[in-house]
């Protein structure tokens, strides 16, 4: 299904929800793909997302050399390529490869985006000031693309040792709502 | 129902799904709570969570100048409470009392636990250098306690606009685990 152009500044409809996200980077000919769930939105205007990617990882190189990814977010449909991706090193395979997921050219960065994906959300890196401390990348969202169907698709959240949960019902409180967030 | 300590290395596996939590601060005789969706897992020992809280929240100051707060998880029970904390100022009401919350003693910290929460976690400020340029706190978490039923409670996750989604079923996927994590 061909996504659609989502606004920056509403990036967190999405990932304030907290669900695992693909994070894909390209350098020096090279793609990879990892998991991660530590993360946060940090601002609406410039949209930006900071990224906790740890420096044991191939994909923390490969984006502190870059200076861009992709966060895709996968949906339920996704959970085993979920697990097995977080389950192997991206110096031994090519994970696009390994697991049948299709590179999509990008329009602002190199990294590819995952086709299989809900969503992606192309980013540059924004402030590197804390990845020496913290492995924290602030990353500024660039360009966003979701799928228009299902509007709300069943994501996975990681709570450790090998368990996810997926997103279950919706509830609407907007009537409690006064302030606009 | 009695909490029982929850290891705190494992913090992550209530906080790394990703749910709203009721972050509660104490500083010169007031108390005060609000709600807060922007924030993740930094590390696992020392346990540290990262807390985007904007500086216009009175919880800000708060906070900064008591270097305390208490992490507390609402379940899908309190999604009222939730909306309506969200909505209003702590310099106008004291939300314990406006909103029929039970402030409990901390461990550690002078913050007050919301006793209603399925989980409370105390914080201490670990590393504020980072919150003149983000807002954002490094928080490690000094005490952890939490219900031991319901093994799985459903939680908030915020999408904007008024509207959370709860968790739904769980997804096991130990046996493609092959790392510890």
């Amino acid at each position: 299904m061909q996504k659609k152009p989502w606004p920056l500044h509403d990036v967190r409809h999405w990932l304030e929800p907290g669900p695992v996200v693909l994070i894909s980077s390209h350098w020096q000919g090279k793609s990879n793909i990892m998991t991660l769930g530590w993360y946060t939105i940090l601002e609406f205007s410039p949209s930006l997302v900071g990224l906790m990617i740890s420096s044991g990882n191939i994909s923390f190189d490969m984006i502190r050399q870059s200076g861009e990814c992709v966060i895709n977010l996968p949906d339920v449909s996704l959970a085993d390529t979920v697990a097995r991706i977080g389950n192997c090193d991206g110096d031994q395979y090519d994970k696009f490869a390994e697991f049948g997921l299709t590179a999509e050219k990008s329009e602002h960065v190199t990294a590819p985006a995952i086709a299989e994906c809900h969503a992606n959300f192309e980013c540059r890196v924004y402030d590197d000031a804390v990845v020496d401390r913290y492995n924290f990348f602030v990353m500024e969202v660039i360009a966003a693309r979701v799928k228009p169907q299902p509007e709300w698709p069943k994501t996975l959240h990681y709570t450790g040792n090998g368990v996810f949960r997926t997103d279950g019902e919706r509830i609407d409180k907007r009537q409690l709502f006064t302030k606009v967030s």
